[in-house]
């Protein structure tokens, strides 16, 4: 059981701050932080493993999960719909293990609502906004049109920083990474968490 | 003026759980962390310096200090009186550094009262009370009587940890400053801590 109940940790970023890269990073580095496997209706690509990298699921069947209130918070991406199951986060919480969800604004609201005082929300940002622009114009792998798309999103998002618990401006992709690592750190630290009935000096 | 405020470490610990060495330790290895000087009535011992290890003070300027409230805390500990002059602490707060102080329950029930949200508190302990027994004994600096007392004390004491936001068992004292860095690490991050008018991506 453990002393205290598990962690959700949510991670959000605008389109370009370098939240994959980070989350992968952190699963990587920080002791005894696990990634969500989502689920997906968009089609594996090459080398994606199912029930690793995402459960691939048809459309009927994201909905039948929908319906039966399986997952914990749901988002549409281009053409794709994704979600995180319930069921493998509520386990985690329950037996004292953290979670890491690389979600959007959105999904970290709905996974704020179910979870409440279990979840803890960070936000990352590139430096500046012009950074921002020079890293997608760098990558170089979208017309002009989705470049503006994706920064017009990103000041959208932007918007919502002060609804999270913690700000990481990711100007070092290492700091990065150790500052989330600091975060998880002091977390499973904090009084509130222990359990109920739980003395350290029984 | 920085980003965000100060902060107000309070660091708190039953006598024997190794907080003074801890204290040291947090402010040579932790960046920006200060001490703050306490005032107090006591004669120096040798090595210490006035307005360094302490403000040595008379009772009757103790006094006067209390009485012009200069002190955001106090605490009679054997037949000398401590105190921490608010003046270093409010001028770190203001201009966004932070400040470790080594308090007592009361002196950190004090300080919350006083400053609010501008605190952390933190609670260390060593692994159990047995653990406590055998270093206080260790010492052996003081008689059957002495050892007892302290022990019925850090049992008082570690009655108030559920008031504190972090709970630090100190099993090994590098962990335990590695534990403290992490919390102040993380609370720099927190966003309720920007200053209201800040913009990140302005």
């Amino acid at each position: 059981m453990g002393m205290r109940r598990g962690i959700i940790f949510v991670l959000s970023a605008p389109s370009g701050a370098g939240k994959t890269t980070l989350t992968r990073a952190a699963i990587e580095r920080i002791a005894g932080l696990e990634p969500s496997v989502s689920v997906t209706t968009r089609a594996p690509r090459k080398g994606e493993i199912d029930g690793v990298d995402y459960h691939f699921v048809s459309e009927d069947e994201f909905r039948r999960l929908v319906a039966n209130r399986e997952l914990a918070e749901t988002a549409a991406v281009f053409d794709a719909l994704y979600g995180t199951p319930r069921e493998p986060l509520e386990r985690a919480l329950a037996q004292g293990r953290d979670v890491l969800l690389d979600i959007d604004v959105n999904g970290a609201r709905e996974i704020a609502q179910l979870y409440g005082q279990d979840v803890v929300r960070v936000f990352v940002i590139p430096p500046s906004f012009a950074e921002l622009e020079t890293r997608l114009r760098k990558r170089g792998t979208e017309d002009e049109a989705a470049v503006k798309r994706r920064l017009e999103q990103a000041r959208a998002e932007y918007a919502a920083y002060p609804e999270y618990d913690y700000l990481i401006i990711n100007s070092e992709r290492a700091a990065a990474v150790e500052k989330l690592k600091a975060i998880v750190e002091a977390e499973r630290l904090k009084v509130r968490r222990l359990r109920k009935g739980f003395a350290p000096w029984s």
